[in-house]
């Protein structure tokens, strides 16, 4: 462990060169006229694989942009460890907010001020200088394999492709990504969770006209009311999702998990203060945390219908529409809930109106456990660095 | 009535040449830009008042545009009715439907095409000339006063200021309207009463910014959810109103007033055919022609909440918002329903959100009796002319 301090104490300013060099890049995925720098910043990384001593470095093209692959493997006997990373940022706008250039970045504080310095290029560039480091020192203990991607802000559609076009090279025993939060730095946090995520779209159809409301009214189903009616029943007084079949594979945390959940930090007094709420809401007998990280859910994420604008107008709509998205935990299958949604939605439909269900997407949801190996060789890094074992914690969203 | 039929065929030719002559005026009240046109045709109407015999004519001003007034008291001890009319028209958009120009009136089949021709120039008209026709013949039996006024097709939002502030002018024992429609030339109709009208809009406030649906959903309450949830509720299962007190002030038809009404022909299945309904709706014990004439209704015109572009956004929104009217029948106040919703709605409000009712407008409802003379009289003369008694019928909106 020794050598391992010496070896960041002698390169910490060249690591510090390098990150900094790495944050200069423009790399936003999202506005096209950087695509010159979102491709420079994949070069970068590939180079600093190779320096680093990974081998078969490639920048894989996609239809968007590249997947910079590399990997070490020392014994097909010892376990592989998949790190995933993306170099691409999030626009830097509004740039009025910011007290120093978002692509020069600046220390203050002890802290690194950057466009992606946390997000991901921080973090990806410090697993990059973790395998140098233990290559350098002869103490990589795993075989090692990065994929680091450069469409994660933008919806990531190629990752997937890439991934089922190419299973066998990134097979792997553990999957390490950075890209997450911990609680704080005196409640050091693992995430081993993320919920998966099916988003619809519904339609529902009165009248095949809009109506006038006073010629109209009372006679005829208005599609917002019967929507909202629907969409009423979607969860019962508990807060359950009534959806039949739902719940079916949520599996139950076991009274240790939900231990080791609840010992983070969370005060419900400060989460109502800051979020100015009267009270907080959710499936009962569940506590906040379970609520987010383990329970699935069901969103509304936007309605309309009828007039929307300044004023009055006495519209009795002819369609109503709503997205909705539920959050998914382990073992759901976004395909199947989408499916139970949709039968059930059209099931509960009144006679009245007609109803589409359209799907937009999904995401599956993905745990890991905390009795393998892997988990406990976090741990005890974490206990090690932080002084403090670290806290399991499931993510509410996807990365 | 010999002398009446011989005045109109007499003078057939020029009626219809005045006819079409204010028909010409472009008196588009919603467009500034017709301004000049607006104020000539309310001066073209006074004049033909005088023309016609009425007394004390004049272009009264508003804070918009001018209501014309004009009377004819033969004795005080004799009833008086007060005929409403408006000469204004709607814009005549989209131009490229018309098969004539909208301000060319042209005579196609026995009918007169123009905008405002039947809305409400031609049934304005027509009152001054049977007003000068009494006038020529010695035939006039009571009291007659004339407002027509200029903006009823913007909202008339200076008619019930001119009128508060007129009220001894304006005295009368009949209003007369010929603004609405009969079922048709088969079965004449006389509409009997129209709907009032409360109109305001809700807004529901769950968190004090928008939140992510993975990182807070399921712990934190959705404003659109809740809204839904509420509006729910305010219908039952026989979609009867919730609102308490909402029909104290409700009166039933009497079974003679309920048949009448229900004379109307009504083709139930032609109705759902015309508007592509499976099924129609309404309040349990009435049928489709109660439900739109004589029963208030509460329909949502409009709801908006979180993210309604294209595609996914996995928002949950901080705000909700729906606007609700209230359509009211006699002897139900817009002042009175507004405050029951109100109270109502800030009750159901769970405290998880805080929600806010704000008033749009309102309109009172009224209806006339059937078994006065002023009906009476109406009755008779439909008969005369149709062969055939008039329907009494009730307008579901209000003018």
């Amino acid at each position: 462990m020794n050598e391992i301090k010496k070896y960041v104490a002698d390169h910490k300013d060249r690591f510090l060169d390098e990150l900094f060099e790495l944050l200069r890049f423009q790399s936003v995925s999202a506005d096209p006229k950087y695509k010159p720098e979102v491709l420079k910043t994949a070069d970068y990384i590939a180079g600093k694989l190779k320096d680093a001593g990974a081998d078969k470095v490639e920048v894989c093209e996609t239809a968007g942009y590249p997947i910079v692959y590399g990997e070490k493997i020392i014994d097909l006997a010892l376990p592989t460890v998949l790190v995933y990373g993306h170099y691409d940022v999030q626009p830097p706008d509004p740039l009025e907010l910011w007290k120093t250039p978002p692509f020069e970045p600046t220390l203050r504080d002890g802290k690194i001020y950057a466009r992606g310095a946390c997000d991901d290029k921080g973090q990806m560039y410090m697993h990059i200088k973790a395998f140098e480091l233990m290559m350098q020192t002869n103490t990589l203990a795993c075989n090692v394999k990065f994929m680091i991607e450069g469409e994660e802000e933008v919806g990531s559609n190629n990752l997937g492709i890439f991934v089922k076009a190419n299973k066998e090279r990134l097979k792997a025993d553990v999957v390490l990504i950075s890209d997450t939060s911990m609680i704080s730095m005196e409640d050091p946090s693992i995430e081993v969770g993320l919920r998966g995520l099916t988003y619809l779209e519904v339609e529902v159809t009165g009248p095949n006209r809009d109506l006038h409301s006073g010629v109209y009214g009372g006679a005829v189903a208005n599609p917002a009311t019967i929507l909202c009616k629907m969409i009423a029943s979607l969860h019962d007084a508990d807060n359950h999702i009534t959806i039949p079949g739902f719940y079916d594979k949520v599996v139950e945390l076991s009274q240790q998990e939900k231990t080791a959940l609840n010992a983070a930090p969370f005060d419900l007094d400060e989460y109502k203060k800051d979020l100015e709420i009267g009270e907080e809401w959710g499936e009962s007998g569940y506590s906040s945390l379970e609520r987010t990280g383990t329970r699935p859910t069901l969103e509304v994420n936007g309605i309309w219908s009828g007039y929307t604008g300044e004023g009055a107008k006495t519209v009795l709509p002819s369609k109503a529409y709503a997205k909705i998205s539920m959050r998914l935990v382990p073992n759901q299958g976004s395909d199947e809930i989408f499916e139970l949604f949709q039968k059930h939605f059209e099931s509960i439909a009144p006679k009245t109106v007609t109803v589409k269900v359209t799907p937009h997407h999904g995401g599956e949801p993905a745990v890991t456990p905390t009795d393998g190996n892997a988990y406990r060789a976090a741990e005890m890094a974490i206990e090690e660095s932080f002084g403090k074992k670290p806290i399991p914690t499931r993510g509410g969203g996807s990365i």
